[in-house]
């Protein structure tokens, strides 16, 4: 077992040091490079596999909504970025700055695009002109650049991959019930696939997206207690429309502005789905997400009848994404490796499990051991993927439920942060000014005003005011 | 018949210009729009939707021969770039370069990737350490951006997107086998998938990829007898493993330095798909990569029955990727749109039809009209789809053939590139004075050193000196 306690030893136990085990798991489960220009990451093979399924579901997702994809430009002049004040406002401090194209300077920057508002917005005021173009619905796949001062691994990194979508209506309702559709597209995909609970609500004014009416986001907590905002989804009203002359002629046979939104959901996820699921032996992959669902390690794989079998097994598995690890480590390594790389189950079948026609399916989250007949290994497989995937919903749900507290009045709002790590609900008077001084006391920020509002007090947490609004706390990444 | 007309009459008709009528039909068929920024372009729906249905016919092939996808950083540093000489000296003139993070100047100079070889052999640096460790082969799917002069939709633009992938191997043999092998891959998908023939060869030293030994290539000939590149494999031999210091302990328990390779294809061949098998219509897309195969428009769709029949069709031939055109525009509109759009088979279906228990098939291509009982589209539907991608296949490969002449002397050369458009085979002594005549006087270049050798002559077309090879010459895009 030498071989095995390599691979454990050089992670951190989660509990000691989550940020140096965050770090450790996503290295030994060789997720990611570092390169050599700060913030930005070589994401290898087993990370872009996860990225690969994420945008496969996603996608299917979002095309089921009436959604279709698009490529609009990386670069975005700089006057163009200007047009809508609040937006350049939020993003010029950190964006990259193109100023030479091959051996000549530019007349004019170009900002290698943090996000892509402006591009479409442009774009929509060449492409529609009455009423009945509309809605458009569409999305891209691409990377953006923020130039981000502190980066961790795909938490928060100078260049990430995500998907953006944008879409214009022909009224305020509909582009509200589009912004909300998109955000419980996100809340399902994480609750269905990443087996991740969230909290649904609208960000204060002071944590909106630069240039939106209203931000929509859900929060995840992580296994330390912090928050995870892991998608957002924001109506603008008309205001970029205005900005950028998106007009089209209505019902009413007048020129009338279009109503817009976007949401975007980002590599981020992943990070997510480290650090709710992972534990000290690496990464532990949801079935419905995981490149590879199942892993079959031969035991004395030299022993005649070994490896026929354990490849007949991967054949009758075939429904599933299966491989056999037949290299030449020992069965040890290879336990190892799959419980790092979090595959969900492993079929272990040795000379002995083949005389007894049987194999042992070993889960990653629990370590549960199962005897199954070999013969009726595609069923039970098939049935302990989706047992894994509703029960690891069920303890992050679970820890979601045990990490947040009430608090109904400002001693327990200070004692809940000076003892424990979570979210605090608590009611706010809806005062910018009580937001900033509880972030300077205690460092927690408003995740949001939940869309399932509770009356657990009639005062503000802080000011002691009338309140208005109940609002998640907390510290986030 | 009006609206009609009023497509076709936007188009140039294809034998009059060319190049105007390439433009006609990307707009029409609405595949792209112009940006704002020269040389950048928005891919709409359904332009992006074909190179997504290229994506993951390609990324299959990629998988189906052991190759994962990984992502590398968007940017440069400039000291990293300049490793390799050659690579940087074919690149520099043409690559964007940021200066500034935020509102700070950067240290250094950052160039927008315009190809990763530089970024995947920093990495494979880091990442190998014994032959047990090769190959490695990876891909990506990325934008780069290259600051062209001249630029046209698909064909030649500042941003383009592509794969790119990336391989290094023990043997100098068996990265040579993996360039050829991903040859192949192109030559198939764009057979097979696209139903366009090529031309596979070497290029010249002249043609060859900046920093490598050897290039690649598979050439295509448009309809209007010009040339295009469709796809590139390189090799590299060492090149970039001792600028980058990509080395791995031999079976001979030395430091070896790895071989390596790489190989893109683009949106260009979007490009070729419009000029290859596109009319005075409008695109005309092979059925095994159109977005959508089959159109059905229903006639007097007012009349009972009609759209529940059209309907009931469409469901019918969920095998396939069907849409039913029951928007309130005439007949002549929708069949106009959908031959614009180049979608294979349209299925009419009006009373009459239905009373007879049959609908009507038109083929794109051909415009043949084919009569089938209703009950059996399933199956026809999926005949006549096998037969038209045949059929463009074999008349494409006709056109190439038709367009492909031999010149033995000087002066069947001269009058070749006079008289015809299309490739002309001729002999060459290999030396590079000669290619810079030829390309002098007759604004052609050498595409490739096809193959497929063939002695036509004894003495090079252009000085009379001894020949070593065959080269395919055209006017190129």
């Amino acid at each position: 077992m030498a071989e095995q306690k390599k691979f454990v030893e050089s992670i951190t136990p989660r509990d000691k040091d989550f940020t140096q085990w965050y770090t450790d798991v996503c290295m030994q489960a060789d997720l990611l490079a570092y390169s050599n220009l700060k913030g930005f990451m070589v994401i290898k093979p087993a990370g872009y596999a996860i990225w690969e399924n994420i945008q496969k579901n996603l996608d299917a997702r979002f095309k089921a909504t009436g959604v279709t994809n698009v490529y609009m430009p990386l670069l975005i002049p700089e006057n163009l970025m200007k047009k809508e004040g609040e937006l350049v406002n939020g993003f010029a401090p950190e964006v990259a700055w193109v100023t030479a194209g091959g051996t000549e300077p530019l007349t004019e920057r170009l900002c290698v695009r943090p996000t892509s508002e402006t591009l479409f917005s442009d774009f929509f005021a060449q492409d529609v002109h009455s009423y009945r173009d509309l809605p458009r619905l569409y999305n891209q796949w691409c990377s953006v650049v923020r130039w981000e001062k502190e980066t961790r691994p795909f938490l928060r990194s100078r260049e990430f991959l995500w998907q953006e979508g944008h879409t214009i209506h022909e009224t305020a309702e509909e582009a509200e019930a589009r912004t909300q559709q998109m955000l419980n597209v996100y809340a399902d995909f994480l609750a269905e696939e990443l087996a991740i609970p969230t909290i649904k609500g609208q960000k204060t004014d002071k944590e909106k997206f630069a240039g939106a009416e209203a931000t929509y986001t859900i929060e995840a907590l992580m296994h330390d207690g912090r928050a995870l905002q892991s998608g957002t989804s924001h109506y603008f009203g008309s205001k970029f429309a205005e900005a950028y002359g998106i007009q089209v002629t209505g019902r009413d046979n007048k020129l009338n502005y279009v109503y817009q939104t976007s949401w975007g959901m980002t590599t981020r996820v992943i990070g997510a789905l480290i650090m709710v699921h992972g534990d000290d032996s690496g990464i532990v992959l949801p079935p419905h997400i995981a490149p590879t669902q199942v892993c079959i390690i031969p035991i004395q794989q030299k022993k005649e009848g070994v490896l026929e079998t354990a490849a007949k097994i991967a054949a009758s598995l075939s429904a599933y994404r299966v491989k056999v690890d037949d290299s030449e480590r020992s069965p040890g390594f290879k336990f190892a490796a799959q419980e790092v790389s979090g595959i969900p189950l492993r079929i272990e079948i040795g000379p002995k499990d083949i005389a007894a026609g049987k194999a042992v399916i070993v889960r990653r989250d629990t370590r549960e051991k199962i005897e199954c007949a070999i013969g009726e290994l595609p069923v039970r497989v098939g049935e302990e993927l989706e047992r894994m995937q509703r029960e690891m919903l069920e303890r992050a749900t679970a820890h979601l439920a045990k990490h947040t507290f009430a608090a109904h009045n400002a001693e327990e709002f200070e004692e809940d942060f000076r003892e424990t790590k979570g979210f605090v609900k608590a009611m706010w008077c809806g005062d910018r000014a009580c937001e900033d001084k509880i972030k300077e006391m205690y460092g927690v920020t408003s995740r949001c005003i939940p869309f399932r509002q509770e009356e657990i007090a009639g005062t503000c947490v802080c000011c002691g005011k009338p309140a208005k609004k109940m609002v998640y706390w907390a510290k986030a990444y």
